[in-house]
């Protein structure tokens, strides 16, 4: 949709599965919407017809996948994203909002998986063309109680299935990463009021369209 | 299948639709059958239950994918197959045939697509873990012809669509790389008797397994 005249702005929303993320991030388009700035909502893996097909790949829980060719999935999603529907997006002067990113491959496929995390962040860089988003959402989250969550939803999917201690490293990897890069991240407690979540993003949000502006 | 005591030895098939590979493959594992050697047959995309899922993705005719998500689905296939499947096959001693390999990413993607052949090379070492064919066998086949055969079997995939200047720079990327590599590569005449091509491909066979093993 298009709005008022904002910076372009790339947000992306990390954690573990039942953190909220797809609930922080629509009660973030509904302000968005309000306040009349254009943006759109998308999500990793998915975003587009290549990304739907790859992500009913990479989740079917019956599939033997190996951590190297499942980065590679993601990443195949990723460089369609990017090119196809992000970039695109902030060209047009829009706001993004991006359920995972890169953040995910590398906390899952490399500390997760135990990848060597240095080929992921080059194989990155070439995959998203640098493109690293303005602001992330990682919304914190004891794993035990992410997988209670998430699997009272339903079905576990593929990943949901891995044990208690691969998304404990999950959540050692996010964390990880908060540290390299302190300024992109807003460290989010997932088990606190939705609505007052809502609010600290939306706060955030402003003074990151306004910062840019100014 | 277990046989004779040979030295393993991985041969990969490569060339346009249409040039016979599938063919020569069968003979020559026909010809490894009658005399007893242990082998395999495999094939990219595909080989195992997530390459034969990729490879419904990146052949349907309705996707567009772009080139880089185009290289790291067949990529993913190929980690997969690399480390599931030829790498226990070659540990077991046996023979491995494939139809098609990473050859066809540098001539598809890489020389066809024209992505960065540097960036490919190093990414397909990491996919691959180094792992190179002994024997290349490359069916050359003037484009036209090949789509012509392929055309003659139904309906094209989503490669076989791209049009013929694509498929001529592929032929020349096929070209180079034989340069940069040539002993590993036997260059046939795909116009040529089929049995003719079997034979010669069998003699070239036998001295790689007799060198090997002396």
């Amino acid at each position: 949709m298009s709005g008022a005249a904002t910076p372009p702005l790339f947000i992306s929303f990390e954690g573990p599965e039942g953190a909220g993320k797809s609930t922080q991030m629509a009660r973030l388009a509904a302000r968005l919407t309000q306040a009349g700035i254009g943006h759109i909502t998308t999500r990793e893996p998915g975003g587009t017809p290549l990304g739907m097909r790859v992500r009913e790949v990479v989740l079917d829980p019956s599939l033997s996948i190996n951590p190297l060719p499942e980065f590679l999935l993601y990443s195949a999603s990723r460089a369609q994203l990017v090119r196809d529907v992000i970039r695109p997006s902030l060209d047009r002067g829009e706001v993004v909002l991006c359920d995972r990113y890169a953040d995910s491959s590398l906390a899952y496929q490399g500390f997760g998986r135990g990848l060597d995390s240095d080929l992921l962040v080059d194989l990155t860089r070439e995959v998203t063309g640098g493109l690293t988003p303005d602001l992330t959402v990682l919304l914190d989250l004891d794993p035990a109680l992410g997988l209670a969550r998430a699997a009272s939803r339903g079905q576990p999917d593929r990943l949901e299935r891995a044990d208690l201690a691969f998304h404990v490293r999950v959540r050692a990897g996010f964390r990880a990463l908060v540290t390299r890069d302190p300024a992109r991240f807003l460290v989010l407690n997932a088990t606190r009021d939705a609505e007052a979540l809502a609010e600290e993003v939306w706060q955030v949000v402003q003074e990151r369209l306004a910062g840019e502006a100014g």
